[in-house]
């Protein structure tokens, strides 16, 4: 049996997975790029060695990137997505028919076009009217808009490497100002299992830049540690509050899912603190 | 560098560790038992290769198997735990003052011994004078009891191999047999990721045998599939209420762990009802 061991070196506990046919192996401009097909999980995209999307369970990530967010502003019309060159996220905020206009920034065009050619059901956003693609730094971009984006949302790789830049003060304060007043950004942030300093690191650079920031979580299978944490930034809103009421069809995130995902305030607390104990 | 391959064969991904030392291999009457220690999660105790507990992470598992019934229960009194030779989970039940008998009834005396050596803190409560060993089948000991006995708990290996008659029509019965009328029963029931088939059987036969049936979920890092179920059968009180006011001393369990990590209501149906789509 062939099998295709996860090259992530901050992992504890190493994934491999069983490979029924290798589909592409190529290298962009930025990094390596595989797209293999597993019993189990269907297709899969790696990038660098690490599992970005499968067929199988991506809507996880996806919905729980979008709607949280989506669904805790009032009216989201402006949505800027940072990476997610799949094309699933991009996919989810389209669901939401308030939005008129998706930036859909991404550095490594070559992720869109294999995406489009082997994933085309995640990639199928793509294509609407209201989206515009750029493949650009997404800090570049942000930097050159003033106070007239609703959302933004960074989908990027493992926070090591190209995507560290995203992880910065200095980049947070761009999406701040880049922002309307009721405005919220959301980026993914690693494992609460695995990689707890970078969450509470994540989560404390946000809280020198905007005034609300949250924690919320889902369980993935394909990334390390599955227990895997969204951070939130806000301009003034709760992100823990449902404030739109037209139904959206998805699979695992739901009304009750988006009131049940935060982190419980008392741990909450001690994470930041540094006093969970464990 | 020394790996430790997880010898799952139902885990459609396969979990590998780093090993910096093996402290124990051996093999009792039922099963190959092996002690070793990883960088990142400290020791662990291995069975027939499959991970069954780290010092690291154990917590999150037995304080879930046992807080959520044991604070569901309006007055726990005596308690059956099967299986779970490593005594966490009996270190757990121990911390409800309420608790006066604990009937810890392991088929396997050499796991007992083996976390009696090597994880103390784990085996801690094993010498607690309301704590009676019983060296036995836990099908035999639920068989031999009516109706005094107010909660149950199940902590075996995977639903394979002889772990098998713990999760069959018979074995359910036995145990509604045996409680008293507000008694409640709970035992894992693997991933939502990894093992649906499972958890939906688990459920269906509970739900031929118990008025009242429910499923609930925790992270868990070194369980394959993460997502890992926890299912409940009761003979009247909802488990989803907390009727005990007392706090204990938790570190990931808590009364908006217990009020949020049970799946939603529409998610569940959907489950039960093949309808996930997924």
């Amino acid at each position: 049996m062939i099998r295709f061991h996860e090259k992530d070196p901050y992992a504890p506990i190493q994934y491999s997975y069983e490979v029924s046919r290798i589909l592409y192996s190529g290298r962009s401009k930025f990094q390596e790029i595989v797209v293999l097909e597993n019993p189990f999980f269907g297709r899969m995209m790696i990038l660098d060695g690490v599992v970005q999307i499968t067929e199988k369970d991506e809507f996880f990530y996806h919905e729980m990137l979008v709607h949280v967010v989506l669904n805790a502003h009032p009216d989201p019309k402006t949505v800027v997505v940072i990476g997610g060159g799949d094309g699933g996220t991009v996919r989810e905020v389209l669901k939401h028919k308030s939005v008129e206009k998706v930036y859909f920034i991404e550095i490594d065009e070559e992720v869109i076009n294999i995406s489009k050619k082997f994933f085309p059901s995640v990639a199928s956003g793509t294509r609407d009217r209201r989206v515009e693609i750029k493949c650009m730094d997404g800090a570049e971009f942000v930097k050159s808009r003033r106070h007239d984006i609703d959302l933004v949302i960074v989908d990027s790789t493992d926070i090591v490497g190209f995507a560290k830049t995203l992880f910065t003060r200095k980049f947070f304060s761009s999406i701040r100002d880049c922002l309307t007043p009721d405005g919220m950004f959301v980026t993914l942030s690693e494992s609460l299992h695995f990689h707890r300093d970078i969450v509470v690191k994540v989560q404390k650079t946000l809280q020198s830049v905007f005034p609300v920031v949250d924690l919320y979580t889902a369980p993935l299978a394909t990334y390390a540690g599955n227990w895997w944490t969204f951070s939130v930034g806000s301009l003034g809103l709760n992100p823990r509050e449902i404030r739109r009421k037209d139904r959206i069809s998805t699979k695992y995130y739901s009304p009750e899912i988006h009131r049940t995902c935060f982190l419980p305030e008392d741990m909450y607390d001690r994470l930041l603190k540094g006093k969970l104990g464990w």
